[in-house]
């Protein structure tokens, strides 16, 4: 039976699967569940990163504001449904020359050891991924970009291996990318970046232009569980879905399984309709590890953030049996 | 007074023009009429060809998995209007050198003489049309494709004409072609095709950018009559519209109308939004020869099925009336 | 205190800002206003010039029709709500040479002395400025085109300055433009055109592809108040928002202030779904001096027209408060 | 017999038809007649205008200096092949909104009435025209860029006509623009531009991607002689040739006719290799009215200047023997 | 030993291999062997197809004329060194449907049977191939075009096999076609065109974008050899080389070995410069039976005619050495 | 006076000035140095690195085989103007993982402390950086790319600044990459890199599309030296040039000064015809302190290899007196 790393989450946001649904993963009734109005200057607040934080949920969060600038804003809730989210965005601290704004969007949040890190797609002329720590979500403390331009999609694992941080990644060129593989790297500090390793490129149908990973991977018995967007290229452009991989434990590019279908492609009115229609993109995951349940946190249309649920037990099941590798 | 060269078919999918209506098509009021999950493993089902079958109907469907792995399944209805759809692909019988499954879709199903030919655009080192044929829906023996790549949307004449059957079918490039004009083959054997004549190309508006064949052309006194696509590009992309044509009865490369407007474009929520945002693109067409009734299949946003419903008669005279040649 | 120049307006269409908006411009609860199919031939009614006219109200709409042409026809209405909009497009006065006509769109309407004049984006080899004036609203005399091509959103200022008609431009390409600079061209018989002037050009965030002036600019104490559109390329295409600059009295080629963040960007259904998703883009204000209230008519999806009000004095305030520049 | 319009010059440069060359213009022996590094900073030299002078010779040539700057300098020589040209750039007098430097390239110079006019694709926000005039080729009193961006080629016929200045030019995109057709505008004034009439288009070969005026057209009996470029692309980029157009004496943008074949197409080597493969540009052309002589020079590789000669009637008589009108 | 299949030619253009050289082909001293100006309209003549032709030679060329239009022409020669070319281009008989001429280029001829078949790249609404045959090089029979556009490099095999007429060809798009693949089809008649077969596709370094057959295959004991060019893109454009591979004699899509270097990239002055540098574009090859040597005929920068020469077991060994398959 | 660190190098190739000649670098007048076949299976040799050893020379270089595939190969001479290249490949030593070879090139080779260090264009799932050390140019072994794909001009300091190794870099994208800066990074082991710092960007004219860092910098007195190549975008493709910039002593990423103009343009046959025309890149430069001596070796037309002279504080006083910064 499978065995999930992690603490117990009892208050995880949680809906039981419809009857007659017959998916790995099903959406929040309640959908979205961050407007994108919710301060008052947000066009929209998407591809947002959650954890458990003293009892509680605090977060970090995508807000474009109406000049159309991408923004890292954190947030609050007690049930990690009704959120308050900080108008103001999130002041680094650090080396002057290395907090110097440009943009930052689609951050993800993890605990390692002694602190939260914050990993986000970070401007310095041309995207690259910003680090930072805190350990109070009141002090951010920003240290040095991990990696030269142009990367994106900068994911932590949420312990050391073999000693070494790790990281997931996407390098690719700036602008609109049309191509990008999913790589890890290895640090000794957070600081130095090398080890770097293909981990996996693009496949058929809905992965067939570009990858990233989502959420911060979850350890099972079977691997890292690593929930990863794809994009199709339509003749009417990018659509966003995304799937699962199971990683291997202590080298985790090597890739265990892979689904060939999508765990959810964007079909509902506010994953199709927004500011980038035909998007479902994940950032983050809350688990409970007595029951498996899982919550996923996705950016709907680049507009506003929704939410799906499923057990890890199915989703490492279904990855299995759908794999493409 | 047009004369329709076909069979009665009282069972035709019908509802009235609506009252007000003014238009020479009109939709049916419980589109879509295939939903996009209709088989558990399907992402979207449209582009699909209907025929009468055994006093019911049958049908080739495409359905993309969730993959989104472009297929092509057989169908049963009582009605037209529900229908079980095969959750698992037409496996063909044939040469396995031709048999080899890349993908498939924008099928089309026309009876010739003594037995149903399914065409479809076939991947073999880039799109060509593939060709087999059924007499019974249940085994399927495919033939060499008709062509080299690159050609999609091959529709055959639901006759020979001197002694050849007839194909039109439109050349283009890979990937999101952005040209292409409608062609027409000949073959004495469905084999060996040669003889190829331009029939139409793009024309202003709706139908600039390119443009493909639909249902099985209809044959009437006055010419045949084709149902055809056209695709306009938008800032944001491709829209698929459709309209009519008349072919020489005798010569079919020879034009002798063409609709300037449209007969459709999307505009409902199920045309507009979807896979592929704004697209009709119509594949099938039921007629009753004693009432005049057209039933047409289209695809809707490339993800489920609509139909909508015109009298020949009127449909022919529109595109005489509004004709742009 | 803010003085505007103009005419009392009392009948001017207009809601109350709804308990609880907090933004300078609001939509009206009825939209769209004018729907795709109010003529019998239409496609789509949008990016379309309003002004009083005897007491009641006349304009110029762009009205693609069904073979997707664009077109300029005339309308009317009692209430600036409700409208009739004559089935056929203007036909123009003038030099044969000059007539031709190929194709226009996104027309505005301005009095200037003692008459109505009517610039518009006209197909000539290319597209460019079309001018032509009218005095009834029945009888439109076309002159020279302004500009070679390619040049697009023509508007002229209300009045002359320094003797000189004034218009605002946008010269750029041909195609799916993926650039534009707002520029300032004086004339002294709207015939010969000269003494151009660089106005503004593209920033970040939502007018970060192209802008373009929309209304006519509406004089007040602070200077000329201008509403432009705005163009974002997300992955997914094109987006439409629009905002406000104020130019200077004298010389209106220098901006004082020009607002960072979007007055209106698309979010609703009408704005984001359509024949081009995510545009909205106005054309055309109408002020009453007495009380300050402005009702702008913008364009929605490229399909229908809708209505948006604001305050004068409120979006000068708020363009000085939130400016880029 | 065919009458020229202009002065006796006979110290034309001047080498008469090789033995056994059929081609109606011959390229000079000597050629390139400028090197590159003329002066000490000059990358290149080429696309120059030359004019008779005070019995000499004087000349206005485009020099990219190292830092591959575009800049436009004078020059002077006695015999019209040796040239001293001044190593530093014109330095306009004018209104300093109007004489802010960006670049220049590609001059034109006429004599009108009483002063020479130059004309230049001159950087202000985009390329466009700039015109200003000398009295002794010391003195440049630059005055309002003619036209809005895109524009180049801007080519003044060297009389009014019907009391206006006429200029050929060819509005385009920015960039390396790949398309571009010939237009002619009217002026009072030199200031104001208008009655834009569209004057010739591609057509196929040499001609197929764009085409430009080069020298000021020469007034003949026939009609105006017009020197002009055309672009092909290969797979590895443009080809310039050039060819000759007759213009009507009295509505210049009717063509009479014009050559099918080049005139000129790069062939020996100095056209082929240099900072850009194969371009032959011609911007000026000099005539000896009694004996119909005439020296073009053009650009080779925009590189180097070369220079080649033909008489006047002749080229008259294979414009209208070849001419694909 | 190597057996090949052909005739004595003992009058075959000669020059022995140069001391100190180790390549499989070197080429002709006296190059290029047709200049571009051989007729007096011509402004190039290359990528030509020689024969012998009753005791001496014939061929039919490609001369693109000083409009750069494209066509074919005829031409004989005593010692298949020396050439005249008629300046007029050929003139087919044939249903005026089919010979309606739009450009013509890169032409093939082999003998079958009783009669010389010509083959080349023929424009009918895009590119395909074109069909004619003669019996005296004075009146050719053009028959229905192989295949629908998009088309080039139609090359027959110069026996039926299986009763069956056979052509390679390289399906793709218009324009500069930037991939593209070798196929093969049958036909019982020359007019109906199936069995279509990809026989092999890019590969790496001078074969990345794309490749087509040059010569007729010549027929040996170890298989078809067939020369074929093959295109890298660099930064500056495509590069045309040419390798060699050997296909199966009785199934010719089956690929036996395959050249990983080439056999000749443009090197030489007259391959690089020109009017489209960097190009050797083989379409002819002359073989003597009794000794093995091969002339092959190549166009060089798209401007002129050269030869090279080489041992027909050599170059099959050297395939056989150097394959990639 | 300007101080050069470095050693004395008596033997460094040379020649003097040419008389006439202004310029702050001359060509050799032997170019090229070494030709493109030098061994049997090479199609080309440049881009490549050279350094004193033991007395004589050793080198890395890029040879591209007659499959046009990018190799790197080992060299030796005497006198640095005649070389052997051995004609297999490096082989480098390591963990399989990363010497699993793709394709290299544009090697550059630097002693520092106790060895040479090899970077190089590594394939590694893109491009990336190569590094490996030899202390005898016998064996190489090769540890960790430096960074992740995709970069290229890795150059490393010549000593340890602060205690890190530092180098040049430029990241882009794949293909042949439209835009790119120069940054620079440090590492305390050669394996993980970290603080990454831009240094300096794309410039106008020779320098406006992309550059990259060339030979090992020189250290001086007035800052580091770095020879730098710039790229500039024709009609026609790239062409290649080479400027200096004086870095910061010990903040390297500071720029003192940089070339406005170029130092060298691609201009003679050998480096305006080739493989790919117009591009003189630069790979490395040999010194000898006392006199100030340089003979910079620089791929031309990426065909053959080339050399150039020129002496350090003339070309710091051209660098500083002609800076654009």
């Amino acid at each position: 039976m499978l065995q999930i790393v992690g603490d117990a989450l009892p208050n995880i946001p949680w809906e039981d699967r419809p009857a007659g649904c017959a998916e790995p993963v099903w959406r929040y009734s309640q959908n979205p569940v961050i407007p994108r109005n919710l301060t008052a200057t947000s066009n929209s607040i998407f591809n947002s990163a959650v954890v458990p934080f003293r009892g509680k949920f605090a977060g970090v969060f995508r807000c474009d504001d109406k000049r159309r600038a991408m923004q890292i804003h954190v947030g609050f809730s007690d049930d990690a449904l009704n959120w308050w989210i900080n108008p103001e965005r999130i002041q680094f601290e650090g080396d002057p020359e290395v907090t110097r704004w440009e943009y930052g969007y689609d951050p993800r949040v993890v605990w390692i050891e002694d602190r939260w890190w914050v990993t986000w797609c970070n401007g310095a002329h041309g995207p690259t991924i910003g680090v930072a720590w805190t350990q109070d979500f009141a002090t951010f403390h920003q240290i040095e970009n991990s990696y030269l331009p142009f990367n994106r999609n900068g994911v932590l694992f949420p312990r050391r291996l073999g000693g070494q941080y790790v990281m997931l990644n996407r390098p690719s060129d700036n602008g609109h990318t049309p191509f990008g593989d999913i790589y890890l790297s290895h640090s000794p500090d957070m600081v130095y970046w090398g080890k770097h390793r293909w981990v996996m490129g693009r496949a058929g149908g809905w992965q067939s232009t570009k990858i990233g990973a989502g959420p911060i991977p979850i350890e099972t018995s079977e691997g890292w569980l690593m929930i990863y967007h794809g994009v199709l290229t339509s003749c009417n452009g990018f659509v966003y879905s995304f799937g699962a991989a199971l990683l291997d434990l202590d080298q985790p590019w090597r890739v265990i399984a892979r689904t060939a279908p999508y765990l959810m492609s964007p079909q509902t009115l506010y994953e199709c309709v927004g500011d980038v229609p035909n998007v479902a993109f994940p950032c983050a995951a809350l688990v409970d590890q007595p029951t498996g349940r899982m919550a996923i946190y996705y950016g709907a249309a680049d507009t506003v953030t929704a939410l799906c649920f499923g057990y890890v037990s199915e989703i490492v099941e279904y990855t299995k049996a759908n794999s493409l590798v």
